[in-house]
């Protein structure tokens, strides 16, 4: 495999089409923050914006930044959005808002984790390209308003009744894999490492399910299989997507056993979850294969495929795996065909089983500047890894 | 087209394979209630309860008692259901959870106020069937609590900040054209004929928008087009069940204007919600033809169709218009061909936009025994009333 010609496929699609799509297309000059909902060919047809999608725009431009190129138009596109965002994402009590009007009335109520982890992320990315420390200390302070609320995420707007079905989630766990290490300037190594341990058992141990081969997407609150709707619930794009945040994590603390694990998981999840009738991922699956009951389970998402091609290559990176190469193929061929629009640029975000394209947008409500400029990101820096040792 | 032979299929399909079907397959003889989660063969896959489907269920045994014949068996079906729900259902404050365990403990709370109107619905029914006066009042206390709960039907699991956009949404009062008249033995012949006033109004006046020909999902607080999300979306299903609900007010009070215009949003619908492409009717759209948020948009669900097919029906019996035996056609032999499962009773319930089944279930979360039966019922009865007239 020519990981030199590859690299330079993902940097140039990434500099190239995908961060100019959004630099060009999503900043909103008069009341500041960022469009989402654009079409086809960019154009804006809906203003609400969403928290989890402002963060995370902000949280790219920043790395960007920080990464890539010290470009003066990414870090004001950045900051921008991040006024935008601590002046009316929250409500003054550190509770981050779902979503706002275009001009940053609260639309939504903070019932969503996500809409806090997004935002710690993005202070923390901003603050370090910045160097402003009210960043810094909104990222810390947001930090811990997550840790407080991490029992019951959903607060007030949890709908179980409690004591007859008490499930936990895989999503925190998995996206504190992620965060901790975002943050590790803020939070200091000696807690990284510590909780780094409590993170790993609880995704390898009790999310795998060795039974199954699988993660699942809860499970009760002793760790134990839940046979219910909930309970059997398996999501491989985000399965997959948690082992590079765990592998990230592992090599961080030298921990090859976990890298190790990471590894035979990924491959397992593809092997369940991919369509062997029409190529791609399903979106969701019954970890005992009874219908889900989600409608849209055999659809092929573009953040799923993004993050496979990630923790593929990230896998070979730490273990030299074969197999990984060989599904990278399949799954970067795919990848290419079925989500590149080649008529203008940005990604198409939603397929149909057969890798249709069945929504024509190219941001919403879920897809915003996220997965497919940190897919292109991420496989671009390993691949270049790769090429220093070949 | 031949009244007499559509009746009779109507008629030999409910009554010989899907009525069988719920009676033999989903009533459980330990702990009551029933399973609404059945696989192709009517295997039960998962335990959970829904309250819609149980109500729905003890609804529809009640009403083949009370309309078609005294089979003791129905009867015995319906009873033990309601004895479930009336024990299990509601939290002894008049408020109705949404789902229970098997053995009726509740899972999730009473955020959802349909669980109350079909509730409703299946305690006056099957109040009528047994004469039991309990069941006629929990019935009559039941719909108290829908009027005190309607101008805020999700309380305290309302997401929505007060006061930014303030929507309110078609449900509600479609299903109280359809409740009012369902209990108006309860209710009285005045309370229905002046809140139909109301309900009339509120359907065809507000939420119906002339400027699109459609009736859209949520209109703001003064009745005025909100172009968002969920103020563009049509549901085109929903619209046309609510004009048969809307029909049988009308010919319940003898307002022949109101029928013509629901007899035109009918083929209006149909007209803009039909898959030129594959034909079948899509589950949502976009009123300015944005792409929906819904990823499930393209899918075909059974019973839009049905209730599709009911509409078209009532609206020939009231106004013979020679339109809708041509679109009755159209959507009888898809329907037919599609949903109708050849090789066991019941009928699939998902589709994708081709017309191939994506969930083999018979029953789900969703899908319990209510719209494949009420849909053969009610074409069978207007073919029968069409076939006297021939």
């Amino acid at each position: 495999m020519d990981f030199q010609r590859l690299a330079i496929q993902y940097k140039t699609e990434l500099l190239g089409n995908v961060v100019p799509f959004w630099l060009n297309k999503s900043q909103d000059k008069e009341y500041g923050g960022y469009f989402s909902c654009l079409d086809k060919a960019g154009k804006v047809f809906d203003t609400d914006k969403f928290v989890w999608l402002q963060a995370r725009e902000v949280w790219l431009f920043s790395m960007l930044y920080n990464r890539v190129e010290q470009k003066p138009e990414w870090l004001e596109c950045a900051r921008q959005g991040g006024e935008f965002l601590k002046k009316y994402g929250h409500d003054g009590f550190g509770n981050w808002y779902f979503s706002l009007t275009t001009d940053g009335k609260p639309l939504i109520q903070p019932y969503n984790i996500f809409s806090y982890t997004f935002a710690a992320m993005a202070f923390a990315q901003l603050g370090l390209a910045t160097g402003n420390d009210e960043y810094t200390s909104l990222a810390r302070q947001t930090y811990d308003r997550i840790l407080e609320r991490q029992d019951n995420p959903k607060g007030r707007y949890n709908k179980a009744v409690p004591g007859t079905r008490n499930l936990k989630n895989f999503a925190l766990p998995m996206i504190m894999c992620n965060l901790n290490l975002e943050m590790e300037h803020l939070l200091g190594k000696e807690f990284v490492e510590e909780s780094a341990v409590t993170l790993i058992d609880e995704v390898m141990n009790v999310f795998y399910r060795p039974e199954y081969g699988l993660i699942v997407e809860n499970v009760n609150q002793n760790g134990s299989f839940s046979d219910t709707f909930d309970g059997r619930l398996v999501n491989p794009g985000h399965a997959i997507e948690a082992m590079w945040f765990i592998m990230d994590l592992a090599e961080r603390l030298d921990r090859r056993d976990v890298i190790d694990q990471a590894q035979t998981i990924i491959l397992q999840t593809l092997e369940h979850g991919w369509d062997k009738k029409f190529g791609g991922i399903f979106y969701f699956m019954d970890a005992k294969n009874h219908p889900p009951q989600q409608l849209e389970w055999d659809m092929k998402l573009w953040w799923v495929h993004l993050e496979t091609l990630i923790a593929l290559l990230k896998g070979y990176h730490l273990t030299g795996s074969e197999e990984n190469l060989h599904w990278f193929e399949k799954v970067h061929d795919y990848t290419w065909k079925h989500f590149k629009d080649t008529e203008s640029p940005e990604w198409f975000g939603y397929l149909n089983r057969r890798g249709e394209v069945t929504h024509s947008l190219k941001g919403g409500k879920w897809k915003g500047c996220f997965h497919v400029p940190r897919g292109l990101f991420q496989c671009w820096q390993t691949l270049e890894k790769m090429t220093w040792r070949q």
